[in-house]
């Protein structure tokens, strides 16, 4: 039922996963004609309306958590269900059988109608992402709905195409000389690899959670969905959704599971440990991904971790674009994302353009101008700001400011209507390619290093040199020369990051769509696993098949 | 060119992969009208001349090591070069660029044409893996040679398919209502993941190691092979012929390297540790599977580790061809497969035959039988059995023995060719179903038990939930009741086992055919991949993309 209404979105989600062209299922506008004219209004209402209430969710729970804060500065003061770790795990054993037996068909028609009306409520989503997170509000209606939905598509497509590898069905025949042939007739089932865990974050709780939420369900596998406890509501909210299309469909609604935490009584490490969790999907900081590696080695972990991305300037011949776009990549979101540039290596010779070399000093006061630029604007600055979403990132931007040499100075800025919000400019500091310990590590948030390099050699070795070793999402390069832009390829090849050329326009390397960009590689240390190859997809299944002799038919 | 020379084999592959019905590249008879008169006699001179010489293998040495012994009675004497862990991790980086520009089409051709030469010197590698693993010269050369070469040959068609997933590129045009569109263009480049480790087995060096190897070379990961000290040879040849065509083909032959140790010096923790591993492949018992889980959570680990593979019998219309089955599935290799049936579950109240029912006593009295009737011409006998390959396995046939009732005594027997091999044949014991001390883990071996439960269903559920505790690559019924049958494929899905029904000719649970078969599910404590499914391959690589802005056409 589910899955014939929305048969054409999953066959023009295959198309587009085999050409990877431009396509989207889900429109980004947040406009009223596209999702209701008082939906803004609605979702807004709704919002303001479950502050300080319980969260409405029908699952077994043993009291309630919740202390989210708004970094647009208030209290959520939401009481979600608590849900212990040994009935959630019960709860999912439990969901398993009903779920292989519901077959990949149901699975993935029930994941694309959650997908559907999570769409519907993307303005709902939307407020939840940006009062947990501290994105601008269209980047929380954009990055926390729609694009986040098209990465679940994508997800439950792969799973798909994967899945439909496996024939039901064969017969096998195997000559024997002048005796009958050895038959055997073969039924392959698809069997879920056990329990997933997917532990979101506090920064793009949805996006980087939905992939591995629907690959999960549409393969089988019961979920139990861990949000960040500083980022809840928009995965409780997805849950919701989920829990209610799965009872339509007649399974059991343990299928998904929301198990929120405290940062005081921390549930993760306990589920992780647990031997029948065989599927961990982690998007977070270096040192609890670590402590998976070593703690949770029984499961298939897909983690997203720190990485220092790095931009490596030779050239350009559009100066003023590639100025405009480098402040817009360092100022969205404040920095906060796991695609912003962080290390921008110059060579001491000067960057090439139209107007001669500019000095790396000069480079400085430019990337500096075009920041101030950019957000000159207070109510424009607010949005592409956003808000900082932790202390730590605050402090971060404090003490990197004293350690070193100041480019751009990072200044608190007035939100237009949240006067508690902490919005903060980009700090730009300048190293010398030696001073390793200043910028060859993650420095989450607005902070960023302009790193002078010999020559333009030196700088693509120090850019691809600290990739390998500390791991990135992505690389930038700015040359006219292309024997250089081609070296700049190989080297991001070897070290397993995806690379923008020259980008001076309206696309920005803090982007990653879906269907067509494969977000991290999995080839370097800041993630093991790629948004959303088969290399994501194709672990959670497996087949189990059944076969048994029949007659050889009669020549 | 070698890509063309082969791409019919390929294509029949893919196919082979998509239908699953039988195919095979290699002939497995051991003919010399297949492999050339005079392939047996030529074979089995060169093992015997390089008995007590140094292996030729043109790679970096420090030293040499090897202290195998055949299990038909005699060292071999082989010295190979050994090689530490720093230069083997060394080469492993140096070659990784190359063989990742070589492109999926090169090192897809590349792995055909070892494969090819491979198939060519099938004797030369059945003896090799006779005199390792104990094996019967015919199942040595038909697991050893054409099956694992088949096998091989299935992990490189799935690479192939799901790396041609990926198009080389993409024009991505994305609308911006009246304005110009935003236009990319990207180029996908296939990354490896990093090093490969693949560390064999005793008892299948080749049939158990070449899927991991050559999924590795197909997509571009440098191989370590670490083979088990007991068993280097079939090894070291299939390196030396990987190492030949990568030269041929231009690339670096490190690609592929011999790792071989002893069992005083082992160096398999210390390249596991490595982080430049990021791939392992492992073979072999749960507690050096358990030391990979909790020291090598950096890499993606394949394993296949012990199972309690288990039989239930409800009834038969065939109880003859049912005996003569079990009791061949038990004594081939003398019960030495990860596939061999360890736990037979009947009920007290009989197996239901057209005789009427045969109680838990006659059962294991008519099993005794037909063992002794496959083992009564001591030619055959020793065809079938081959030879113990450990001393460990012979001392638990002893200590298991004195551990509770004999239903078939093992009893030494004499091979007619080589006076000092050690031969078995089967051990049976009864048990009930209580007594899960005695039948509820592995004794690798020719070890199995007779389990009495109450009736067909609790047989039922101790056979698959001992199998979703300790885990199964096996699992097979006997019932002439439909709705029996459908009961066990439900609960084999359930568990993530592959089941068997009612096989009573000549295809027996031990086997696994490439291509069609699914050898472990990877859903169970015995294994956490399966051969050779997306799952197993897809992890290996990634994709690494370029990026730029184009020009939007002209309306």
């Amino acid at each position: 039922m589910f899955f014939d209404r929305h048969r054409a979105t999953l066959d023009a989600a295959l198309a587009a996963i085999d050409s990877r062209g431009y396509w989207s299922a889900y429109p980004e506008a947040p406009s009223g004609k596209i999702y209701g004219e008082t939906a803004n209004e609605d979702a807004k209402k709704a919002f303001e309306a479950q502050i300080g209430q319980p969260f409405a969710l029908d699952q077994s729970a043993n009291g309630t958590v919740g202390a989210e804060r708004s970094p647009y500065g208030f209290d959520l003061k939401i009481a979600y269900p608590r849900l212990d770790a040994d009935p959630a795990i019960a709860n999912a054993l439990a969901a398993r059988a009903s779920l292989r037996k519901a077959g990949a068909r149901m699975r993935v028609g029930v994941c694309l109608e959650i997908l559907a009306r999570l769409n519907r409520m993307s303005f709902e989503i939307a407020y939840a992402v940006m009062h947990t997170t501290g994105q601008g509000f269209v980047m929380a209606f954009q990055a926390g709905g729609p694009h986040a939905q098209d990465r679940g598509l994508e997800a439950v497509a792969t799973a798909w195409r994967e899945m439909m590898r496996v024939p039901a069905h064969a017969r096998w025949e195997k000559p024997q000389g002048k005796n009958p042939a050895l038959v055997m007739e073969k039924d392959y089932r698809i069997v879920p690899k056990g329990i997933g865990l997917a532990i979101g974050c506090a920064t793009f709780p949805t996006w980087n959670t939905y992939p591995a939420i629907f690959a999960n369900l549409a393969t089988g596998n019961p979920t139990l969905v861990k949000p960040h406890p500083a980022a809840v509501l928009p995965l409780a909210i997805t849950v919701r959704v989920a829990r209610d299309v799965l009872k339509e469909a007649g399974l059991d609604p343990d299928a998904v599971q929301l198990v929120a935490d405290s940062l005081y009584a921390p549930v993760a490490q306990l589920l992780a440990r647990r031997p029948e969790v065989a599927l961990i999907d982690y998007t977070g900081g270096p040192e609890f991904g670590a402590w998976l590696s070593a703690n949770a080695g029984h499961a298939t972990i897909f983690a997203e971790k720190a990485g220092t991305n790095a931009v490596v300037v030779d050239g350009t011949d559009d100066a003023k674009g590639m100025f405009q776009n480098l402040a817009f990549s360092l100022c969205l979101y404040s920095g906060q994302m796991c695609t912003t540039p962080q290390n921008i290596f110059v060579p001491a010779s000067g960057v090439k353009t139209p107007d001669g070399p500019l000095s790396p000093e000069s480079f400085g006061q430019k990337l500096g101008e075009a920041i101030d630029r950019l957000l000159g604007d207070p109510a424009r600055a607010a949005e592409v700001l956003g808000a900082i979403q932790s202390h730590a990132t605050l402090a971060r931007i404090e003490a990197a400011s004293r350690n070193g040499k100041v480019v751009h100075a990072s200044a608190a800025a007035k939100h237009p209507v949240f006067a508690d919000a902490e919005l903060r400019t980009p700090l730009v500091m300048a190293a010398d390619v030696g001073e390793g310990t200043l910028y060859a590590h993650e420095m989450f948030g607005p902070i960023s290093f302009i790193v002078t390099a010999p020559d333009r050699d030196a700088a693509l070795e120090a850019a691809f040199g600290t990739i390998a070793r500390k791991g990135a999402i992505t690389a930038s390069v700015y040359s006219t020369d292309p024997a250089f832009l081609e070296k700049a390829a190989e080297r991001a090849a070897d070290v397993g990051v995806a690379l923008s050329e020259n980008l001076t326009g309206g696309v920005f390397v803090n982007q990653s769509a879906a269907f067509s960009d494969y977000h991290a590689t999995g080839c370097n240390p800041a993630a093991n696993a790629s948004l959303t190859d088969a290399g994501f997809v194709a672990p959670r299944f497996h087949v189990a098949q059944v076969r048994r002799a029949a007659k050889a038919a009669v020549a």
